[in-house]
């Protein structure tokens, strides 16, 4: 069964029930679905409404349109293959810190030759490296001295007011001085964990979570409890609830717009009962929005801060999954911490870098941000799409696939017992890199589990390396 | 009397010596001082250096240059003034904490039109912004993708490569990979603190020491143990020898060269000693030589890392005090400690920004770098002097003021009982910002003292105020 991505959305609805009509058979493999006009009567929605119902239908892979003759039900291997269940967080024994084992897998991130499927970066063949780089040049000849001063916290103006100008789009109106900037998301996350937490402090976290964040807690000295979570609807709000009756918790620190690696995108409904859920206690919410923009459906969702009326939402994202991973611009909207970030950024690393974010502010303001976040969200959409289908045809029957609603990872349950750190060590001998289960867990759990990225643009050579890692699978399978 | 800078350097003997006539009144204001090969014949050295002794001796304002005249001794109202002495680290109540402090003295530090006698920045006029600007834009164009990309830790292989061929410089031969590139020298601090405590552990630090220093201490929930140092060689190791026997103590982490801001130079044998008692006990150095550069002495000083033996010493630097304060582009060579400083890095940034790295590589590796330091030196060096004599001028008698051996800052001690924290309110009100001693103390200590930037060219404007703060502090004292 197809589990709704957005229950509050009318379109996901719609999309839900022809979902469900394919999935009956009642409409088959090549079959012409009924025309945009034809599904608005048939179900009693706008036109509008309809198209939005079949582009979310042909993100999920299930149909897809053909020049000037409409939609037709697609045949493809990935129908068969189920999605992952809601988590189960467990504690496994393993012989390496969390840190080793990153350090291990990522050694060789870099490496020219390898297969990237390992790290979540964009392909820089995706990203506007021409634009922005003139973009930058211009800025630090018209920058002059400003260029190279010291920009002190709460950082660039012109930045944090692009970001202020944008909030809207996401249900919240931020204003410049709500906003202090970053190195990066990860500093962003960094700070805001300092702000609101003290070492030994318990932080609630998704299960799984970007391994970054399992390694910021680890090296903070905090404890991660982590909550099970839907790879569609996000963290398991009644699992956070009975957790936060049984014990104290700090902070939460969640991803509810693609959490990376799941893909999922947590409900508004889900958003809203999060934010009041934890506010009646006081908790802080640490949410990172880093993926946020990248949305598979025709609509930016909201972030959970939208729904903070104390102040306790500490926004974080960044421009490193989008445009420029290594010019390492971030921001966070702290809400009543913010003096606390802006102060702690001034110890951690004083300033962010002028340039950078000048430049990203000008790319913003002159709509060449806009211009490529269309573009490449049809391209990751349809990247993920290929490379599950790959997966889906590649790999042993009864393997899971995420259908993420965003982003770019997939995250692929594999046999049980099969070690995705020892698939991994094989992929590597053959200059494949994924990143392992066991990275995403504080408590080195999802040992089955695998992320791809799926950041690069399809091509044979990643094609024959999912080749490659399905029968890796089958053989330790 | 004036004590030696570096006792261990033949050309500061001789300087000694030649300072000592002056005092004597031996040689008076106005005279012509010997000829350098006269000098090199009294004091049976080379010439080269009795021009250095020469040289020390201009820097330390007590003889000046005559275009083609030789030598003379200088009249100048400084000589009347004396240093500080030795600290005497002492706890202080306070009604704010230190970030409070802080987040009150710089709010006001960019805003336009206030003298800028607060902040330890040197002036954008003194800095190569034309040629670095350009190389940043050139570097923009011919990196491509890859200055869009992830720059992973360790960092910029160009970079680390300049660092590592500087390095023979300071008595220390570093390798590429010794060192992880970092945002600023502040986060190259924040690694290695962490690295190497764990919150609630003590660490001895110089008293006075730059604020960042005691704010990253209070942030990181470490306990900062003050240790008496002295304005010309530094941290007092006798009384560090006796904290250490006396008590536990994590870690140390000190300025050896130009301590921010007492503009210390701590001699090498101390620095040796410093080295060797705390690697007696397994105790990491944390070495901040972020000033290093900035001698005004005629020879760049060793770092204390060039005496460990035991990979116990983590070296900090950066260029934001020379060439681009707003690049933000340090690094760190944390010995033994570099796996655990990398993982930070990857957990608290992921990356440094990536072009700023490759525009300092190669304005380093083209020269630029090495041209601009020799010309920023003799005009610190001057600006120390100029803001010196003006305070001794203007201010009532009886302050003493440091005679800095390098980087931009001058530390005042005001007469006993004045509040430095009203003068600098007083000051603000008259649009002038200076650093208020308390700032630089975890116990609040060093209420009469202030430290004054020199980091920007002498003007009437300046003068006008050093004018002001003198009179403020006549009213107070």
């Amino acid at each position: 069964m197809i589990a709704s991505k957005n229950p509050g959305l009318l379109y996901e609805q719609v999309a839900d029930k022809i979902a469900g009509q394919i999935e009956a058979g009642t409409l088959r493999p090549g079959d012409r679905v009924p025309s945009v006009r034809r599904a608005s009567q048939q179900h009693r929605v706008s036109v509008t409404t309809a198209v939005q119902a079949y582009l979310a239908l042909e993100n999920r892979g299930l149909i897809e349109a053909r020049p000037k003759s409409g939609f037709y039900v697609r045949s493809r291997p990935l129908r068969d293959v189920l999605e992952p269940g809601r988590s189960s967080p467990c504690r496994a024994t393993r012989a390496d810190s969390s840190s080793e084992l990153l350090g291990r897998v990522f050694e060789a991130v870099n490496r020219p030759g390898i297969v990237p499927l390992g790290a979540a970066c964009p392909s820089p063949e995706l990203l506007p490296v021409q634009k922005l780089n003139r973009t930058l040049a211009v800025m630090t000849r018209s920058a002059g001295t400003k260029g190279i001063e010291y920009d002190m916290p709460p950082g660039a103006l012109p930045l944090r007011r692009q970001v202020a100008r944008r909030s809207p789009d996401w249900g919240v109106t931020l204003a410049p001085d709500d906003i202090v900037t970053t190195s990066g998301s990860m500093e962003a996350l960094t700070l805001c964990l300092r702000a609101v937490t003290k070492p030994g402090d318990p932080v609630a976290i998704e299960s799984p979570t970007y391994f970054g964040i399992v390694q910021l807690i680890e090296s903070l000295g905090l404890k991660a409890i982590e909550i099970p979570t839907h790879p569609r609807t996000g963290m398991d709000l009644d699992a956070l609830d009975r957790t936060l009756a049984a014990r104290r918790i700090a902070a939460c620190l969640a991803i509810p717009n693609f959490n990376n690696p799941l893909g999922s995108l947590m409900p508004e409904s889900h958003q809203q009962r999060l934010v009041e859920m934890l506010a009646r206690r006081e908790i802080p919410l640490i949410e990172d929005d880093i993926y946020g923009e990248l949305h598979f459906g025709p609509k930016r969702p909201r972030v959970a801060k939208s729904f903070d009326k104390q102040g306790l939402v500490l926004l974080c994202s960044s421009f490193s999954k989008t445009i420029a991973p290594g010019y390492r611009v971030g921001w966070t909207a702290p809400g009543r911490f913010l003096e606390k970030v802006r102060n702690l950024k001034f110890t951690s690393t004083l300033a962010t870098a002028t340039l950078p974010q000048l430049a990203i502010a000008e790319f913003v303001a002159n709509g060449g941000y806009d211009h490529h976040l269309r573009a490449i969200r049809r391209t990751f959409a349809e990247q993920v799409q290929r490379v599950s289908e790959a997966v889906a045809e590649s790999f042993p029957p009864g393997i899971r696939i995420t259908r993420p609603a965003g982003g770019f990872v997939i995250w692929i349950e594999l046999p049980r017992g099969l070690d995705s750190l020892d698939l991994h060590a094989r992929a590597m001998a053959e200059e494949i890199s994924i990143a392992p289960g066991p990275m995403f867990s504080p408590g080195g759990g999802f040992g089955n589990f695998i992320r791809l990225s799926c950041g690069y643009p399809w091509s044979p050579r990643i094609e024959r390396a999912i080749g490659i890692l399905g029968s890796l699978t089958k053989r330790l399978g």
